[in-house]
């Protein structure tokens, strides 16, 4: 997977070498990878081939650098650090971070529409295309920065907590996971049950990220600790307490995992992701 | 078409306010209008319905607004005037202008996935939503502005500025117009000719808007006069001269117009959009 990251990235003609090397410094490097794998994880529990689903798999990883790169910006969270490194901005100056955040999102969608690689129903991309677009446009993780940056330095509540984390992480963990079922065959029933399966642990993820970021140590998530906190940004731990939200997460998986009670062995590594969710210090 | 696009950019549930309004901003309001109507024009020249291309000539006309709006921010070409009104981080912020347009580049995406409405083989629009995006990617449009960035305050030759100019506008002309043509049905002989139409308008545009950003006024473009020539920006007339550069946007009109000469009256919106490339003064 790394490695079919890394060949995507590799300058192809035409491509700026500045911008070429921004787009790599965005998605490759230490990183969690989840959206990859949820991806390939959702595709294999619905008996598909993961091969069919790396064009996706890498789809939603340039997404998710993207935003990330974005987010980082000066104008809005003025993050140094990202994954223990520079961000990009501070590297290749906020012009090119831009561009880069820019062009990833758009290579994304070429990725996705890449029939010939991806090798199932047209039809199918196109929904898996449309999927991905709604969850990460206004509606979705654009939709939830821009909350969260208007909630800065304000009270709020629960509610507009929630819609912050659902928008901002919780939508695309989702279609990642439902945009790999239907590269993976996967319909009706089944696929309703992915679906709630990738609304909670999106929402426990988000959690639990909450929590880190509160009582995690600084080397291991690479980002200054307490950062929210100083800044008063939506947090569940803020809302609900440290105790209440770690129960609220846990619950979240537990339930997670009954969604899948009618897939067989080969959605072992989604419950496997799922547990990771949970127990997963950085 | 203005009233398709006002209807998309209504506020839709669980959009933010603030948000939906950047993004309207972006893209209503007065403009030259001219990727839509490549993509109907395309569509139309080759004997399909407007309708169905209207889609992806709304999507051409977010992306195109997206670019401009993340063009005009402080960190690339720092623009206060953009068609006569204040940019669009002068009015919502830099934070805001940066996420609305990610979200419209997003949400081009997903118009043009959405197969119900565009009703043409799926197959037909992948390869449409493909294309476009290699237009408007590290290639093509964020390419061009990258080295047109790099290219400021410095001597640069006829060939650094054929490559801004192709990539950053001219590959994008060209996609709308095939896009245009594959949802209408274009193939083969038909498709390439249109291609080649593509790429001499595409060049034209940008010689003219060059030569129109010296001579024009200012009341005319909406945006300060002369300013590529005092940021030393990469210019047709800076490297040709005027009059050269005249006769060599004249010349790829005229070679544009006969690559249509196996099309009937269906062509004539074409034509006449080549002819206004020309003859336009702002």
């Amino acid at each position: 997977m790394e490695r079919a990251l890394r060949l995507l990235l590799e300058r192809p003609a035409g491509v700026p070498r500045e911008l070429a090397r921004a787009m790599r410094y965005g998605v490759l490097g230490p990183g969690k990878s989840l959206r990859r794998l949820l991806v390939l994880a959702g595709a294999e529990a619905c008996g598909g081939s993961a091969s069919r689903a790396l064009p996706l798999a890498c789809a939603a990883e340039l997404i998710h650098a993207y935003s990330l790169v974005h987010d980082d910006l000066p104008a809005m969270d003025d993050a140094d650090l990202r994954r223990g490194r520079p961000t990009s901005h501070r590297v290749f100056g906020e012009a090119t971070a831009i561009l880069a955040g820019d062009a990833l999102q758009t290579y994304a969608f070429q990725l996705m529409a890449d029939q010939d690689k991806i090798g199932v129903s047209p039809s199918i991309i196109l929904q898996a295309i449309h999927e991905m677009a709604v969850a990460v446009g206004a509606r979705g993780t654009v939709g939830g920065q821009v909350v969260d940056l208007e909630s800065e330095g304000k009270e709020i509540d629960e509610k507009t907590i929630e819609y912050i984390h659902t928008r901002k992480t919780g939508e695309m963990i989702k279609a990642s996971i439902r945009c790999g079922a239907l590269i993976g065959g996967c319909e009706g029933e089944k696929l309703e049950a992915m679906t709630r399966f990738g609304d909670q642990i999106g929402l426990a993820f988000q959690i639990v990220d909450d929590i880190l970021d509160i009582v995690g140590l600084e080397e291991d998530l690479g980002k200054d600790i307490g950062s929210d906190l100083e800044k008063k940004k939506a947090t569940y731990p803020s809302v609900l307490g440290m105790e209440e939200s770690r129960k609220t997460a846990s619950a979240l998986v537990e339930s997670a995992l009954k969604q899948l009670s009618s897939f067989d062995e080969r959605a072992e590594p989604l419950r496997a992701i799922a547990e990771f969710f949970l127990a997963r210090t950085n």
